[in-house]
Order: C-alpha cells, then sequence, then structure tokens
C-alpha cells in the first residue's frame, strides 16, 4: 500500500457517505473510438450526474462531515458547482472565488445552485489566493481540492469502480490539476490493483504537476495557456505532489490540438459532451498510438461543462451568427 | 398486476442475465433543466453503453436464449445495434434490415458490430416486411421488436431501476413507437408503482400508435414525416397495442420543432446527445408546462446515436463547409 495521505478503509467507507447519484458510474468499452485510437478502450462516464463532473464524490464527503456553517472554496467551475450542491440540502452557507475568465456555463450554474460567487482577476490560482483571504478574514473553513484529502478520497472511490468493474485494464489515462483525482485514482489501485499503469495527462500549455513529477520537486509556471479550464494550475501543492510521486506511473504533456481532436471524437464516436479537461486521456491516445497499442486503457471522463458555443467551435460546428 | 404478456417475475429474473453494462443506469435531478420546463425533472440516461441506447436491454435477453445460430431483425438503427453486440459474443450470426433512409451513423455502427446489413427502399416497415421474408426463406429466428416479449420484459428492467431509485416521480415519460419500452417499463410501473403516470410520447408526424391508444384499435397511417427516427412506425402491433392499453395513462403528440428544442435543451443544459426519439418526452413538458407543473417528472433519454452534422443543426451550430 502506498504511503500516501489516502486510506483505501475511508474510500471505502465513503461510499456510503457520498449521495449514490455520484457512484457507480457507466463503464463500458467504447469500441467505436478504437479505430481512431488503436488500443482498446473503456470510458468512466463521471458526466451524468446534476453537476456533470466527478467532484461530487469529494464535496459530498466534505459536506456531510461539516454539518451547516459556512464554507469558501477557490474553483475552476467544477468544484465550485459540487460544494454548492452538497451544501444545499445540508445548510451549508457556501463561497465559491473563481475567475472572471471561467466559462460562463459554469459560473451560471453556481450562483444557479445557491452558492455566492465571487469572481476575481487573474486565473485559477489568483481565486486560491483570495479564497484563503476570505477563509482567514471571516474565519471559515476553507476547502482546498487536492490538499482536502475528501477531495482525493472522494475521487478515489472512482478507483474502487475500477478496480471491480474493469478488472482486465491496463492502463488508467487521468487528467491532472490539481492532483486529487489522479491521487485519489492512484492510491486506490496501487494498493488493489497494483499491476495497472496509472498515466497522468495534463496540457502542454498548463504542465505544473507534470514538471513537478518529473523533477521529484515543486515547479510552478508563470502562466497558462490552454483550453482545458479545469486542469489549468500553476502551483503545485507540496503535499500532493509527494502523494503523486506514490501512486502515478507516469504523467505526460498533450497539445492543444490534441485536446480539440479528443473532444470532438468524444462526441462522433460515443455521443459524449466532454470538456476538455475530460479529452486529456483520448488526447494522449491519438499522441502516442504506439505506447498503448493492444493495451486495454481506461479513460475517465471527468466533466461536461462546456459553454455550449465553445464547444460548437471545438466540434467543427460553429455556430452561424444570426441577425441582430 | 396489468394482464399483459409481460411478467414482473421474469423482468426481474432478467437482470440476471443481461450484461451488467446494459443495468443501473444513471438516474437524476436535472434542475438545470427546470427553468424551461417549469417542473422537476429526473434524466434516467440510456445512452452511455456501447450501443447508445436501451435496446441492449432486450436483445442480451434474447441473443442469451438463442445461443448460436442465425437472427434477422428490422431495424430503424438502434435494435440492430444492439443485437449485432449481444450476438457478437455469442456466436450468433447478425443480420439487419434497415431503411436506407435511416442514420448513415447507426447503419456504420451495425456493419462495425459485425452484422450483415441490408437496407430496403421505403422505411422501417418496408424494412419489417423484407425482416420477415429472410426469415420465411432462410428459416431463421426473426426478432420483432415489441412483438417479442423480451424486448419489452428487456426494457422493463428501466422501470424496476425507476421503483427503487426515484420513488418520488409523479410522472414517466416515454417515448413510443413499437411499443417495447412503454410495455415494458408500464408493466413494471402498473405492477410495482400503480401511483406513477405512465405517458407515452410520439411525434405528431408518426402518429400511428398514439392514434390507435386512444381509438382502442389499430389504426395504421400511409406514411410518416420526423425526425424521430426510432419512433417512425405506420403499423402498430395488435398484442402490443393490447398491452399498451392496460399500461399507459396516454399517449400525446409532439409537434418536430418542440422536438429539436427538446434536443437543444438536452444538450446546452444538461450536456447530453440526445437522438430525436429521446427528446420526446422534454417536447411533451415544453408543450405542456401547465399539466406537469408542480410535478415531479422522470423523462427516458433512450438513446444517443446521431448523425454529428444533423445534430449540429438542431443544436444551433451548422457545419460550415470546409474549403475542398
Amino acid at each position: 500500500m502506498p504511503e500516501t495521505r489516502l486510506d483505501t478503509e475511508r474510500v471505502r467507507a465513503a461510499r456510503r457517505v457520498i449521495d449514490p447519484v455520484f457512484l457507480d458510474t457507466p463503464i463500458y468499452r467504447c469500441d467505436a473510438l478504437e479505430p481512431a485510437l488503436g488500443c482498446a478502450v473503456s470510458i468512466k462516464l463521471e458526466t451524468a450526474n446534476p453537476v456533470r463532473s466527478f467532484k461530487g464524490r469529494g464535496t459530498e464527503l466534505i459536506a456531510s462531515g461539516l454539518g451547516s456553517g459556512s464554507v469558501v472554496c477557490a474553483s475552476a467551475g467544477n468544484l465550485g458547482q459540487a460544494l454548492a450542491w452538497s451544501g444545499r440540502t445540508r445548510g451549508l452557507d457556501v463561497t465559491v472565488v473563481a475567475s472572471h475568465a471561467a466559462p460562463a456555463a459554469k459560473l451560471d450554474r453556481i450562483r444557479a445552485l445557491g452558492a455566492r460567487l465571487e469572481l476575481v482577476d487573474g486565473d485559477f490560482d489568483s481565486a486560491r489566493d483570495r479564497a484563503a483571504e476570505i477563509a482567514r478574514c471571516d474565519g471559515i473553513r476553507l476547502v482546498e481540492d487536492s490538499l482536502d484529502v475528501e477531495t482525493c478520497e472522494g475521487a478515489g472511490t472512482i478507483g474502487l469502480e475500477l478496480v471491480e468493474r474493469a478488472p482486465s485494464a491496463d492502463v488508467v489515462l487521468v487528467a491532472l490539476g490539481g492532483g486529487a483525482m489522479a491521487t485519489g485514482i492512484g492510491h486506490v489501485l496501487k494498493d488493489l490493483a497494483p499491476g495497472v499503469q496509472v498515466v497522468c495527462v495534463q496540457p502542454a500549455g498548463a504542465p505544473a504537476m507534470t514538471l513537478s513529477f518529473r523533477e521529484r520537486r515543486v515547479v510552478t509556471t508563470e502562466s497558462t495557456d490552454t483550453i482545458a479550464d479545469g486542469v489549468a494550475g500553476r502551483r503545485p501543492i507540496p503535499e500532493v505532489l509527494d502523494d503523486l510521486l506514490l501512486t502515478a506511473d507516469d504523467a505526460v504533456l498533450v497539445q492543444e490540438a490534441s485536446i480539440v481532436a479528443g473532444v470532438r471524437l468524444l462526441f462522433e464516436h460515443a455521443g459524449l459532451v466532454a470538456e476538455p479537461s475530460a479529452a486529456l486521456g483520448v488526447a494522449a491516445l491519438l499522441e502516442d498510438r504506439d505506447r498503448f497499442a493492444g493495451l486495454h486503457v481506461v479513460t475517465v471522463v471527468c466533466g461536461g461543462n462546456v459553454d455550449p458555443d465553445a464547444f460548437g467551435r471545438w466540434v467543427g460546428h460553429p455556430r452561424t451568427p444570426r441577425p441582430t
């Protein structure tokens, strides 16, 4: 068992706490994708739930542990929705800090779910700073994605489902941002199915955690430049990097064009609306067919919150201007 | 218990035979849709599986009962994919007869799954005639959607999941074509949750079964005219109509514009790729807000096989011509 901050027994226990709407998500061989990708591909689909991403697994754990009160989190858009959803029925007062540049669809849903939304100039890491400041000034709980172990162990329940439902997998491809999903799934697989390779995928335009993984020390970047807004961080968290070094076999970087191609393939051949971060696995398969040829690869389609017009452009259906 | 051809105990037993990839599909409240629809809406999602429709539930039952051998079916496109999928690993030799006018994406997938595909001029009912002729000439098993009780009882497993996972539902909206899904879900609900209304929805451009339901006798039409290719039949089957009269509370017709609006809403607010037949329930909600106001409505999103370009047009993203 890897000596991370995570605990497999707590991950098992989490399944009794998380709303079933987030659990036991579909997993299936998607052979319609295989001619384009050159290997056996299974989809683990995390978008068919009320917040359209896997983040509810972690926020359910957090919210159930808090009771009522106030919390604040920074979010690229998906954690905020999930925390708002989990807090709503539990009387939690939720504040979400996000970048002005986050997709409008994500921001609209955070508001619609009843959270207070504060927008900041700058990027996700600027939002992290502001959320920490709010927590300090107001004396309320700061939920930090990937640092709070519940966010990792919540994502770890995906790992349990993979062990149970995809025993023939050779490789699991996991989008890498802050590291909650990668360390969560990675911990469980290293513990229960150590023969499965855990390969993290990050955009070349937002490579901080991958560079850190390769150098085995925190590497920050000055900026990010990617459509994969859900994973665009600049400042890896040391504790999470330590866990990632114990749970991931590799971390690879992919180009923007491959991410767009991945979004398009998932739409055309699998009928799925994936946000760019959720297409990173397919992008990695497109960029290195030789590496994965002959293997059974599971890719986690981890979120589906897209601005409809942006999605149209990615899949080759730009919306035609309407008469004004 | 309604005195139909179906048996709830056989439906329960079916769950032990059907590949788990088709069972326990997502069901969740989708409140992002609710401002547009004016009632509480839950999605029962049948598209996240290898054939992107609910039809695998029925074909798994059929194929597991047949062993090896040869079968032929007529299909609007989804049954053929599902039968090909279920037959492939069981050594079944599958022939599918479909209309030339069926969506290319569906026909391509039938071929890719290893079935022999025969295309006929005319519509789905022409394909039914040809499939029956092949079965007669070749002495092989004819699989008839909705007439073969396995197709109904397979769909009935959706009903069991609704009883277990959506106990607060007031209404279930079911796309109506041949009637397998409506009678399957309807039988189980009338048996186990008789307080839930079963409302069938059919395009006004393909109204034969709804007219038959209303007149309590088989009414055929000369032609069909709808984008909802999955439910476009002209000749209801008498035995299925008899069952439908015992299991459905109502059958309504919706306009094409509402079906397109339904496809678009499911994309924009739920992030789902639904084929037109799968958007019939949302279309019904759009056309009669008063009827459903204040109720909890479950709509079964039963298939997601679309031609990408047609989908782009429906959601307002027509593909721009490329330089040749």
